[in-house]
């Protein structure tokens, strides 16, 4: 009989639990499976502007972990500290685990560029605590301004920037912009419209750049409708309380400032220095194990995958989860001793949501846009959500926003 | 023409709310009101310890006020500092506000009767992020005692005590064995049930004492057999970390203690003096009117209404929702110069939950038990929780629970 082995998956990402789900069952009954997240609960990340948006209620997008793993499988509820590839341990806090095969698949955290005081000043959008406490200072500042007996005050308290137009911010945008414009405003009869202000700051020449260029234009159009400002080619250099000051030096002010302009990989601290890492992202052979680590595969934000202009993959869902899915295959192919598959991306399309049965999105070259795209999103990340009690849930969600106002109790 | 008068509410829990709903249409049509809650929502209280036990989300059971409050009444999201009868005038955070008419209906905090240590050691249940809290910390100490190999440490972490036997104390125990006993033990193959303990330490002779001596002793019953643990006719006297020490010198371990034992009206400054109160409570007359102050009505747990004992009326949501829909109609008819009535309580029976398909109930000396009780028991609290949205979303996560596991997410 085979001496039975310690896979070890950190990150229950759209990584992590791809690789995980494709394990099959005999892993399962003659090895021993270990899956190391600092949340309990898979966070299905493609819907957090919704949560901030109070579009769908937080519990919706998450799905217990402990519901999903498979019974055998060994779940702990601790960060990652470092790894060791020599001794083939992972470290997390106050306990060591040692590997026989190990999948990373932690993902990445929001990055500021070094800019000063964004850290300090931004809200972010990357877990579940993010989307309610942007939720709640919406709320908030609605109640302080409504007591307020200055317009101009008012109108300062009710600014909001969105620095980054990639999907978050994009589609945060969207979002917000249903709760401040429609249901918050309508709330709060003191305050009128042009005291409300939304404004998205993008480093780049058009939003979501990664659409066709048609398709951004669209999406700036469609936004700006909504009262939202757009202003591209503005880098923020710094930022303060109340503001942002761009490379020009002319200081954007806002009360609330939501960075969305960046995310950085993970960066795993190995202490025996075998990966090779790029700005936290680990070099990866096409079969996705880590260089000079066989028995190691990065899937998803945390790899650098070896592309032709040298600078990875886009660190979205989409990679992570095809990565998850060809490494969990990979890796039982090297249990086995039979040959690896080289990953290969399939770009599946492009999806982004505006807010308001709005969306563009485009699949090998087709564009869509409008209240078809809008529903095309809505079905695709409905579908992709795969847990019934949260699909149900979320539609369930879905079609009461379509009757009642967003709900606006302060959590 | 009749000069506009100012309506100004304090509180808008179950006195406040009902107060509020009790003013006619041309009140808001020729007169003045505002809300003032430091809260942005009406919170349904006695679904508390659903939430805590993970039965229900907790937007389920709050609803905003900006939704239901009529479009002419001023809602003001700020904390009641004090209050001057002489002027007439209400101090909150930062703002004053003149009335000529007010409604006090500030209600409870938890009351700890001066313990040493319990303030500081204990989590209470008042509160929507209580209740949270107390989900978080279930689910939070079964993913760390799965990662202890000492089974006697184990046993330590997952050690509960909830301190009193009230309705809220014995509800949020049966929530609790339900999410401890079968939730979270089932996820968690590593933990024996005999790790596991909740334990209801009793100040007095029997729990639930308001009710009926056989109901109480069933309750009793079907708690235990729940592995739910009693103790009567202890007293707490000093609380410290990880153990609650009895009047007998006994200390009782547990790594989490929840205090339910006592709740104390909300104490509302008062710069004149003109208030006559006992532990906070404000007397009034029959017509729930402040003695000494005309234009001021007192509803709820703040109000020492003249009972036969001098001990007012007990301090729950019933109570206050009655004096509630008096007080308003008083107000009107003060307004209008007609004769005040008095208030006269009429219980309408009792309910308490115990978990599991069961409860206890009695009206007017007619008692009920078991799945009855507990059907009663749901349909009374679905139906006095006013609001279809929410409504529609508690009746969706019952059905979703008779089919899946409670959601243990970590929020």
């Amino acid at each position: 009989m085979k001496k039975s082995k310690h896979i070890v998956i950190l990150g229950a990402g759209f990584g992590g639990y791809e690789a995980y789900k494709a394990l099959p069952q005999w892993i399962h009954k003659e090895h021993t499976v270990t899956v190391i997240d600092k949340k309990n609960h898979f966070l299905f990340t493609p819907l957090l502007p919704e949560v901030a948006g109070s579009s769908l209620d937080q519990h919706s997008i998450v799905a217990p972990l402990r519901d999903i793993l498979h019974k055998d499988t060994r779940f702990i509820n601790k960060k990652v500290v470092k790894v060791n590839t020599d001794t083939q341990i992972v470290s997390l806090e106050g306990e060591d685990i040692e590997y026989d095969y190990l999948i990373s698949a932690l993902g990445a955290e929001t990055f500021f560029y070094g800019t000063p005081g964004a850290e300090e000043h931004c809200l972010v959008l990357k877990h579940l605590e993010d989307a309610v406490a942007i939720r709640n200072i919406c709320i908030d500042v609605f109640e302080q301004a409504s007591q307020i007996e200055s317009k101009e005050e008012r109108a300062q308290l009710l600014s909001f920037m969105v620095v980054g137009a990639g999907p978050t911010g994009a589609e945060l945008a969207g979002e917000m912009g249903e709760l401040l414009f429609n249901t918050l405003l309508k709330q709060h009869p003191r305050i009128t419209r042009d005291e409300v202000s939304l404004h998205i700051v993008n480093g780049g020449p058009r939003i979501l750049q990664m659409f066709d260029e048609s398709l951004s234009a669209y999406a700036q159009k469609s936004l700006e409708q909504n009262h939202i400002r757009i202003s591209n080619n503005v880098r923020i250099n710094e930022v303060q309380e109340g503001k942002a000051i761009t490379a020009e030096g002319e200081a954007l002010t806002a009360y609330t400032i939501i960075w969305t302009a960046g995310v950085s990989a993970i960066d795993l601290t190995c202490e025996c220095g075998s990966f090779e890492k790029e700005r936290g992202r680990i070099f990866t052979k096409r079969t996705l194990q880590a260089k000079n680590n066989d028995n190691v595969f990065v899937v998803g934000d945390m790899a650098l995958f070896p592309t032709e202009d040298g600078r990875g993959l886009p660190m979205t869902a989409q990679v992570a989860h095809q990565q998850g899915e060809c490494a969990g295959n990979n890796l039982v192919a090297l249990m086995r001793g039979k040959e690896l598959k080289e990953f290969t991306y399939k770009e599946k399309g492009l999806l982004a949501s505006l807010g308001s049965f709005d969306a563009i999105g485009q699949v090998n070259g087709f564009k869509v846009k409008g209240v078809f795209a809008w529903l095309v999103w809505r079905s695709v990340y409905w579908i992709l959500f795969g847990f019934w009690r949260k699909r149900i849930a979320i539609l369930g969600e879905w079609i009461r926003n379509l009757f009642v106002p967003r709900d606006t109790s302060r959590l």
